[in-house]
């Protein structure tokens, strides 16, 4: 689809550096608090927080026919719940009003509607109905099963022909720049029989994309994978932060539990799919061929850099991963079908994320869980320490962005520091 | 805890059989829609549904010092959050109107509060946040152990050291009554490395009592067993519907998901855990000990008899399964402790299901993978057909109560009927 909003020749009356993840061609969705101001819907520009319930009071948003309440909201979904038409009419005038040319004389304004985004504390998003945890990495899922079955059957037989999920806890779904404590749990001690109790020892991050339903479906209804892209608003990155230790003891036979809903982290900013629509690209071969509800045709994959840092306490900063949405086996629209398949119903709201995104080579791949080699591996930090996973004190810092010519799409931070566990109470 | 409301001598003006679930000590609360009127917040005396909107608005409220939001509304989530003390004022006022004493002069104006059950059509009680699923009858572990694993080791290794649970989908949980369409998904034919797509041929229910949490925690909070009784305001029956052959191809190596995911069925009345109290009873030994943060006292038990029928098309009926859910070795303080040790929160209107509640005896075996043990046992049905699973057309219900001298609190009946896959669209 041709958007003109993503016209790259377009600019903007606001400053924007070359590297900045928020063009005018961006244009995302989140909730900001601006100083003295209540939660609203905001979208972000270059370095400005665009406050777009001030805009609507200014009447930059008259002739769009849209309610002040669904820019005075805590959440995104009700912009979402007004569907793709409206949506986009939403996002080509704000890209009107942000464009040197500026028909509508925003810039006048710019002092009410436009607040460093410093100076703003940014919240959750979308309020989650239901989250799902796919595992659509062929790298990942091969790393894993490599380590803790067998190199020879690293896949299992399910693998190729379905997109492998679980569901997971949506309420400790949190924005960027909330601390987490490390996880308490259970254990089990190395030829032991008796489990142990205390902080995980093993805590890891996991680099995932999610994506962000915008349209509900009834119970019983199917999604195709021709339709699937209708019911996706937008993606952010999403840390599924795992323990290890824990999930080890405790995921047999009925899947990962305590061990990831400690928390997890997502972007601030949702950037609609119309916006990634520059970096659409084809997907792996997959091989063998999957049932008919899975084929799907055309470009459904992603190019979207994405890149996991670790800072420790002093600030030092190292990437340890450079990975690529594109890498994934299995897409949104074909995870989208298959969740769909037996008739489960989605909500506006509900999340997808990908599972861990693992690319070939070590460089690429997408937890500590493979960086380390299950802590065969250390990796050297700058302030001279190691890390086999992550310490108490360590942020994690989830960066992703799509680059055609000079056009460059980014989902800014999805970032997390780690503090030591909660005593009891 | 003594409840006045509980007193088995209180009488109401309202007419109640002595085999009704609901008497004038139970005072459940669900969300009905009266004829003509909105949905809304009701309790159930008898075989009549008690308007409190209506209530409400006649001032039969006045000095409890609630809004009138809280009943005109289209779930209970806004009740259970102004917390027990004040929800426990509620009942009492409720019990109050209904006596025979009746000193608010309720009965004046029972044609406007009463309304035939059969002209109600009942809603979702909760807006579900998340939902867990335990697996914490011993029983059923120990039968799916042996009948898929060795039943030698039918347990495994985690299985008497914490309650095994995992996340599973809330949009699709619905209440009483509504019709299910038989699943469609892949399976593995026998023998074959090739899936096959198409409706599910092991259809199952699950025998499960859920409760739902009433009062918030933060990230990072735990919950002891000692407070976690605090933490849930009543209980539902909920069947877990399970696709037996879905689930066996798809569930390694992350859990159930569209085998489950399809839809779970729930009664529409949420009974509180304080009508409960007279049931309260203790849980078998739990040998190994387990950890400290699950050790537990007093009785967290209940004495609750639960029974599954099959009506087939013609309308006979068919017990297939007696159960209780004092089976249940984890009981509901150590499930919720569980839960949150790792720090992850919880929501008013999540809810967390007990597993699968089966006796020791195939007539309490609390699914047809059980009781017709994997097909090899078909049962008879009144109608001289013959069931290993559940056909199309069949209609599933779970009924459950207590029973202590002449009191009885019961919770009604989660019922659903299995309807033909949908074709496509």
């Amino acid at each position: 689809m041709q958007i003109e909003a993503n016209n790259p020749d377009l600019k903007s009356w606001v400053h924007v550096s070359p590297d900045s993840d928020f063009p005018i061609q961006n244009i995302p969705f989140g909730i900001a608090i601006p100083p003295g101001r209540t939660p609203r819907v905001c979208t972000i520009i270059g370095d400005k927080v665009v406050d777009l319930l001030e805009a609507y009071d200014l009447g930059l948003f008259d002739g769009v026919g849209v309610q002040r309440s669904v820019f005075k909201n805590r959440y995104i979904n009700e912009l979402m719940a007004l569907g793709k038409e409206k949506t986009r009419e939403i996002r080509q005038r704000i890209s009107e009003l942000l464009r040197v040319e500026d028909p509508h004389h925003a810039e006048l304004h710019s002092g009410r509607i436009l607040v460093s985004v410093s100076q703003c504390k940014m919240m959750m998003p979308v309020k989650v109905g239901d989250y799902t945890d796919f595992y659509s990495s062929e790298e990942h899922a091969t790393n894993v099963g490599t380590m803790f079955r067998d190199p020879e059957n690293a896949l299992l037989p399910n693998w190729k022909h379905l997109p492998v999920g679980y569901h997971g806890r949506a309420s400790s779904i949190v924005v960027s720049g909330t601390p987490i404590h490390r996880p308490m749990g259970q254990t089990i001690p190395p030829d032991s029989q008796q489990p142990v109790f205390g902080p995980s020892k093993l805590l890891d991050f996991e680099l995932e994309m999610a994506f962000v339903v915008g349209k509900e479906t009834r119970l019983g209804q199917r999604i195709s994978t021709e339709e699937a892209e209708d019911y996706i608003f937008g993606l952010v990155l999403f840390n599924d932060w795992s323990a290890r230790d824990i999930q080890k003891w405790e995921y047999v036979p009925l899947g990962p539990f305590l061990a990831k809903s400690f928390a997890s982290t997502v972007s601030p900013w949702v950037v609609t799919l119309d916006a990634l629509e520059p970096f659409r690209t084809v997907g792996p071969d997959q091989d063998p061929k999957v049932l008919p509800y899975l084929q799907y045709s055309g470009k459904k994959n992603y190019d979207l850099n994405l890149e996991v840092a670790i800072q420790t306490e002093n600030g030092d900063e190292k990437v340890v991963c450079n990975s690529n949405s594109k890498y994934l086996y299995w897409n949104m629209a074909q995870q989208l079908a298959h969740h769909t398949v037996n008739g489960c119903n989605f909500k506006i709201g509900d999340m997808c994320a990908s599972g861990t995104i693992s690319g070939k080579t070590p460089e690429s791949f997408g937890s500590m869980l493979e960086i380390s080699w299950k802590g065969t591996k250390p990796i050297q930090m700058p302030d001279g320490t190691s890390r086999k996973f992550i310490n108490d004190g360590d942020k994690v810092v989830l960066r992703g962005h799509g680059r055609k010519g000079k056009l460059r799409i980014g989902f800014g931070e999805a970032a997390g520091k780690i503090l030591p566990s909660n005593p009891f109470k």
